[in-house]
């Protein structure tokens, strides 16, 4: 996967815009913060990780723009972007967390002493310089979890999965379809069942994509085959990734996610989340705190803008649903495949990230 | 609902085209029993019922073109446009049993004594009346099963329904439909939520049409949501059509029905079958021995004809999946609501079938 869903070229963020997978493969040039939010908001990228990186180079490209002569001043701005950037999509907690580490790089570099005017281009190298770690580990981080994951993996099995948790939706490599990635690897057995993922067609717009691009086999299914695959002895296990993970091993995911995690339940087979430790957000007890973002109806009254429902019709639109812990197998880290109960496996990792030495290349 | 899904018009048979509604409300010409067939299989016509009430009008078109001067070869070109025609969709039984019934239609008029010449024109007249019976009972059963089902739709339910059970699947009213209209004329207070039925739409297309027309309330959803919204106690009950029921009670529909039904048992909320009798195949001991028509891919692979997966992507589409009877709270048809165990209150069933009296007007 050599494809960057976001890359800086030239003081300009070049964004992949997956609203047009598979058919055309275009980057969109985005001059200023608010071209890279409405990139985020309108789902020219999406995936918890990706829109934290979006976001990330986002706020960097924002700080050339700062025209502050105090470091007051500067970060009076600095936070008007952050915030901005921060209210485009209310679910995935990555956004907010890669913004935070931005902010706390921006803070460190501010504390220096000197003069601003050195501070100012000691602040656009450094949050680029940021931006670009937060990118590059998170690659780094799924192919750990692919590693952590394929073991999970048994020869010959078949893996459903929902939505796309591919590299289009992280640094590189992916979550879930990065626990594929790595047991197709390990083995080259396997098939996969991919969820076409309605309203939006993650699953068969890039999912799909992704596997034909890797030769990994797989059979497109509508949402409503699931069950029936698994009643029907086809389906091994499901991993799917996360948008956001309460402390208690919650998870917000793509919505349907709910709804195969409970069939897989009914069915005994394992249901998986793969996801980097930044999508976990410790200060929530539960998955009911997650807001759930709701987007416009017209997504479902209409298929990629082709009307298909009554022109009176209307229709409900939750981006997300929350998988609640107790149907959940396993949720893969870069810091290990933590087990039930997760209030407990999520503490224990929480208080042992990885090393700086361990997390950069 | 006055609209039909299917009439006879001056010796040519009219079927809307349900596959352009909502948009277009165009009746197809058919002039011809291989017409008619290409109608059913191309699904211009569908639901369990509205195929038999085709396939009934389309062998009383056959007949009037056979020019066998015998009953001997009149009875074989007819066998021709019958198995022609049950070739067509291989899961809902009523195709068949709508052409059993003309059949013996048929051979009663054929074994009165006289002139072939005259009997000629009696099978001529004889079928498209019995045709007509057919249609013409279906909608009084349907009114009958709404009249039954209604009672199990407490004031103030929110009920989901998957693909369309509705008038468009019958002579008039619906099935799944037909209950909600029924419960509807009672006390005007539910909501629907209706599952959009991925691949054809079915739901979104259709069953949104019907309600809108009747201005019941509904909300339209994509099919991965009913799980959570039965989470979130927005659903009250789930009710659905069927295209065979075998005689331990298990049920074949639209795809996607047994992903509701394991969700509606998950949640604790009631799961119906409304279904004339006609649907029950009790010459099958269970749904193991239902033939589950699997579909061309490009129904997955395209959405409304519009690719939107990669050119190289394989697909599965079995058009039907079967409901396990341990799933289902009750099944109801015109002979009353049937209860658990379904083997013995189906066999009862069977065995008291309705007076002629009552099932004709």
């Amino acid at each position: 996967m050599s494809l960057k869903v976001v890359r800086w070229h030239d003081g300009v963020v070049q964004m992949l815009d997956q609203r047009r997978l598979p058919g055309t493969v275009e980057y969109l040039e985005l001059q200023t913060v608010e071209e890279v939010g409405e990139g985020i908001a309108h789902m020219a990228v999406r995936g918890a990780p990706a829109i934290g990186i979006a976001a990330a180079y986002g706020i960097a490209l924002a700080a050339r723009s700062i025209t502050a002569t105090t470091p007051d001043d500067w970060m009076e701005a600095f936070q008007k972007a952050k915030q901005g950037l921060a209210a485009t999509r209310p679910t995935a907690v990555n956004l907010v967390w890669a913004l935070d580490r931005m902010e706390a790089c921006a803070r460190r570099l501010l504390d220096r002493d000197g003069d601003f005017a050195n501070t100012r281009s000691l602040l656009d190298e450094g949050l680029l310089a940021e931006a670009r770690e937060i990118d590059e580990e998170d690659e780094w981080m799924c192919r750990r979890m692919g590693d952590f994951g394929a073991v999970l993996v048994p020869d010959g099995a078949s893996v459903l999965t929902h939505c796309n948790a591919g590299g289009l939706a992280t640094g590189g490599y992916g979550t879930a379809v990065g626990v594929i990635r790595s047991a197709w690897t390990r083995h080259s057995n396997l098939h996969v069942y991919v969820d076409e993922t309605r309203p939006l067609l993650q699953g068969a717009r890039l999912t799909a994509w992704e596997l034909s691009q890797e030769k990994i086999p797989y059979t497109l299914i509508t949402d409503n085959m699931a069950g029936w695959f698994m009643r029907c002895k086809k389906i091994d296990l499901a991993v799917v990734g996360a948008d956001r993970v309460a402390s208690n091993g919650d998870v917000a995911n793509k919505i349907g996610t709910y709804s195969v995690a409970v069939l897989c339940h009914h069915h005994g087979i394992p249901f998986y989340v793969a996801a980097p430790f930044s999508t976990v957000d410790m200060s929530l007890r539960s998955g009911e705190q997650i807001p759930i973002e709701q987007r416009n109806p017209n997504e479902v009254l209409a298929v990629q803008g082709n009307r298909v429902s009554p022109h009176d019709a209307r229709a409900a639109n939750p981006a997300f649903d929350v998988t609640p812990h107790e149907l959940i197998s396993a949720i893969i880290t870069e810091r290990g495949v933590l087990r039930p109960p997760f209030t407990e496996s999520l503490a224990t990792a929480a208080a042992h990230p990885l090393e700086r030495s361990e997390t950069a290349r």
